[in-house]
């Protein structure tokens, strides 16, 4: 039942977005009482953050599978430059897909996220969303920022975080015909110069 | 009438974010008619535009006045790299200043632009969100990126994105204690990086 009752408000946010799932209509189209929903998740917003895990999750196993491939594919030799240029935007192009994909079930998390205090408090919620940063933090461990923890999570949550904008201020309430285009170009500039300076700073 | 509209429907944002603004409400403020409103604005979300331009207006003068106390400011015989960082770093905390101060008006513009068909439809308010990325396409002009106005284009847009999702991931729904420097450090690298990368790869 639980599992069936994630699946439904899943289901609601692809329609509707976050405003549409209610305890009344995911409890209806499963079939058991609203008292139900309260019982196994709290709330409503208990209930949205188990959906939001399961997101998060879906996003974590899609750039840890692209990772694993690019890796599987890199040219031997190459320098630390190109094969970290080809990691982030491997990672950024998994991004892009994810969102294309999902994108209203995605900007029901995003909004979940500035509205609800359990998307801060949540232990859970917390680290599975520090897990999708932790992938590119992997990425830069081979990069001139090395072993110097503070300053890489510094910089994975400054790529994440830039990467993030220029998908939602391209995917969300634009034209999505040239949408994906804008946000390549936009992208590819942003991480080969941040890649390039990473390396020239070194040098 | 107008001016009163707009600022009244300015401070239901500041309390409420996008959904407060209400005709009847903004009418009830000023003391006119329902019917007023939709006279003078057409619609809600003719308010709300009309609203959001004058947001945009105020962003857009705080970013040209700190632009050009900079350009007073900046040392004779700096380096390009070095003036073009200082420049776009002083424009981030411009707008960084920008958020923490209007938080709940700008994310409710920000709602708007996600949620409103007028936020992409409107010439003037398009045109107006477009001056915002000039001022940084003018910072690039001097750089190596020079007068290739379709890629100059690309990266302002890229780094205003880039900052605006740095700011957004760490004030909106973030406790407001540590963000600030949070932000910072996170904008200051990957500014440096993009700008270090930007003059590498000329040279």
């Amino acid at each position: 039942v639980r599992e069936k009752l994630i699946a439904s408000a899943l289901a609601l946010m692809d329609e509707g977005g976050l405003d549409a799932v209610k305890a009344r209509s995911v409890a209806q189209a499963v079939g058991v009482s609203v008292g139900t929903v309260y019982n196994l998740f709290g709330s409503v917003d208990g209930l949205l953050l188990a959906a939001n895990l399961t997101i998060l999750e879906a996003l974590n196993a899609l750039g840890r599978e692209r990772a694993g491939a690019q890796r599987g594919g890199e040219q031997v030799g190459a320098s630390g430059r190109v094969l970290t240029l080809g990691r982030l935007l491997g990672l950024s192009a998994a991004y892009i897909d994810f969102v294309a994909a999902n994108a209203n079930r995605w900007a029901a998390l995003l909004a979940f996220n500035r509205s609800r205090k359990l998307a801060e408090t949540d232990r859970t919620y917390v680290a599975r969303q520090d897990a999708l940063i932790d992938i590119v933090g992997e990425v830069l461990r081979t990069t001139p920022l090395g072993d110097n923890g503070p300053r890489r999570r510094v910089a994975a949550r400054a790529l994440w975080s830039s990467v993030h904008g220029i998908v939602t201020m391209n995917y969300f309430g634009a034209d999505e015909a040239g949408a994906r285009q804008r946000t390549w170009a936009q992208i590819e500039w942003l991480v080969t110069a941040a890649v390039d300076g990473l390396y020239a700073a070194k040098a």
